[in-house]
């Protein structure tokens, strides 16, 4: 059976679903609207488990998921939901193993998804231009303890990238077919390019860029999420869904050969 | 730079999109309706490339994708698709080292993204009651070179799982209700449950399980894919689109403490 | 060129794209979080311009369209929103000189779309039990001018409708499945059944209902609006979208011959 | 009750639902690839009844509902689907009276709601520029006995509309940004204009000349439908639905006023 202890992260579920997300330390407590909670009341104790606040409200005690996780990063801007993150991971094959670039490191929301799925043989590098940006997404994967599998970097991508030959490359940015000879340079003959933009616009002009660079097997899409309200004799779902998240944009990068005459059957 | 070698499998995509995926073996050949291809003209040149066919039609060589390796299983009915593997993954914290269940095996398709993302160190337990379905699965996953993450059962899940304490179940059967006792001997406390059903008539009688069950935290949720044409001067949505695979159901095993009284704060 | 007169009903849509129906009164003003605006700066010029407040806020003064007018009914409860009706209308046959009956009358949005569509030689009877939610739906169909084509009926739809042979009916009540012995009685063979309901379990139960009724084709249906940011340069869906409003179910009224032996070919 | 008269439109709804709709005629038959059905065994007959063919499988005979009118129009192109037609007709304030100018005509799909939607009392203006489309429109107009409502012209637009002061303008045409001064030239100030256009870029491009010619109230919408499969113990969406019609937009002529100096409060 699994205890907790010190140092553990812990998902609390409150009244209404409220979640919170906290790391248990010896006499510490959590205030929320429906009441405190000690960590001495979770530490030591099983998880899977309700528990009540001293106003007498009932939380649910887990372990967190990494759909738990990336919801509860510290968000500077924008984070890339759970619903592209794990089908971004199963379209550019992201695995043990594999070596992933991804520009900018934003609130380390994705980073955190890559990160678990490369662990523990690949590396995710992660690039942001503005340093106080990746110190809290550097500092929200230390908090999962990730740390050991991505490597952060302050750098301008229009500059490139010091990595050659990742399997995957990821480009979380406002104007992404401004670095597609850089991210062409860094991938692997074939390595999977990605990219996640709001407009129509943007994705016009990306899939331009994108022809002019030579990649193949373009695609687009676009992935909706509605969520039920979970009762068994009046399921329906909810009143109001995420209208948008963005346009995902997936493509893999093709060379030419020297000799085209060897490239016939 | 990645050169392709003797039994790889290797994608090709052809003319409109046409997707195929081989294991490269000397002396070999891919009929197409596009032309013929010999694997003599990939083995041992690079990936992530151009190729004509004898009908000079062009392909592109790849490495296949997770996604391309879960829509290529053998299929004995429906599979599940990677638009939901990707998400049951993070929603149910499917990373290296967990021990997860599914059943049934189906085609292999979740089986395939479970074993990727709990590789090198955890354990995917796959029950299955028909054994040529079964042997279908476990045929698929040796193609991809899983196998030893899997351990294939056939097995009547009425009489209960083999393994105490795994991390994650998930359910693709037609009547999980039917199982959430032999569900909740098996999962860990606060283990994460999962489940994928067509029909709203199932939901609602799997919502009644999971409540009669003391499950916690439960969820229905549902993702649509939207693919557009990806032409940058004419972007729009695909013309047709799948309607529904199904209802993705979530929920945590949660445990009754012996002492109710140590339970509060 | 329509100039606005007294007593007209005039939308105003200040900045930020918020709306405002006002029937237009000598000497009155209409107060917003934006400025005043007095209704003599409308009367008596054009419509279709734009009108600034007194705190200098731009205002449109256009004429209100059916969409306006429905979403702008005082309501009591949720109403039957454009994006239905309209489908409803064309669905179910609504058109000048139908007969047709709703039940509930509700805040009166749907009766409003019926009798604009039934309207000059047609008429809409609507029931309704509360009688104080009808009349609240009358006021609102007498303030748009459209009360010579509604005839309201405080009523319990148990006892049956008064009605014979009306072209279409429409319930919006909760338990429609038990209206359906009066809902046939009241058709014309032939004639168009619909309903709007929120959940699952209630389009189950009706649809066993109309089978067991012996209605024919039936269909169930559910329209999604999506809305989209009109920026030329940055377009994109709005972040947020009504997740849902209910299931449409429509069906036709079969009738059985006395003589079978007459009905084959 | 009524009975079924010779030069009656019916629709007949066979197994599977698949849908035929005939003018009846005295001796005429309808063959199908489930059984010959001759008309007389409708004519003089009631409504709303089964029917079976000479193989022995059963028919609806039904009165056609506006809806199955617009689906059943001899398609040249492709023409606008009920979901959007009704929601026009709400949008565009189209009801009895009104005075609405379309172009193009296209298979008259649009036309045949539009027209439903303005009689007895008011009237469309329907602009194509290839004869032979018109011809056809008409001719789907004509079979519907709606043609006393409609008044086609083979005109190229970019000359302009012969009418002024219309109540509402529709473009469905490829490029409409290129009509807006002629449209505002016809429309009354106020009035509503519409666009049905399948790709985001023809949005952007009719965004940016809307905004140019001073329209107001400028909208972006996306109508989505889901069919179910009407089965009370197995309800599921269907397994595909449609992707795209297009992209529909709204907006109002606005007109700037002599003397600004009369417009403040």
């Amino acid at each position: 059976m699994t205890v907790a202890r010190e140092s553990d992260l812990v998902l609390l579920i409150g009244p209404r679903g409220k979640r919170f997300i906290i790391r248990l330390e010896d006499g510490a407590t959590l205030h929320t609207h429906v009441g405190v909670i000690s960590h001495d009341a979770i530490i030591g104790k099983p998880m899977g488990r309700r528990l009540v606040s001293h106003l007498d409200k009932q939380f649910l005690v887990l372990e967190p998921s990494t759909h738990d996780l990336i919801l509860n990063v510290r968000r500077q801007g924008q984070i890339i939901y759970p619903k592209e993150s794990g089908y971004i991971l199963l379209k550019m094959n992201v695995h043990g193993g594999q070596q992933v670039i991804e520009a900018g490191s934003g609130s380390g929301g994705l980073t955190l998804a890559l990160a678990r799925a490369v662990a523990p043989h690949g590396r995710v590098f992660s690039y942001e231009i503005r340093p106080e940006m990746q110190r809290n997404a550097a500092r929200n994967i230390r908090e999962v303890g990730l740390e050991d599998w991505v490597e952060f970097k302050v750098h301008d991508i229009a500059g490139g990238f010091d990595e050659q030959d990742v399997d995957a490359l990821f480009l979380d940015v406002r104007t992404p077919w401004e670095y597609l000879d850089q991210a062409s340079q860094s991938l692997k003959a074939g390595g999977f390019f990605g990219s996640l933009i709001p407009t129509t616009n943007q994705v016009s002009r990306l899939l331009a860029g994108l022809e002019h660079h030579g990649f193949g097997d373009i695609e687009v899409e676009e992935l909706l999420l509605r969520q039920y309200k979970p009762v068994s004799e009046r399921l329906r779902p909810a009143d109001t869904m995420v209208g948008h998240t963005g346009y995902l944009v997936f493509a893999r990068k093709v060379v030419m050969l020297a000799e085209p005459s060897d490239d016939s059957v």
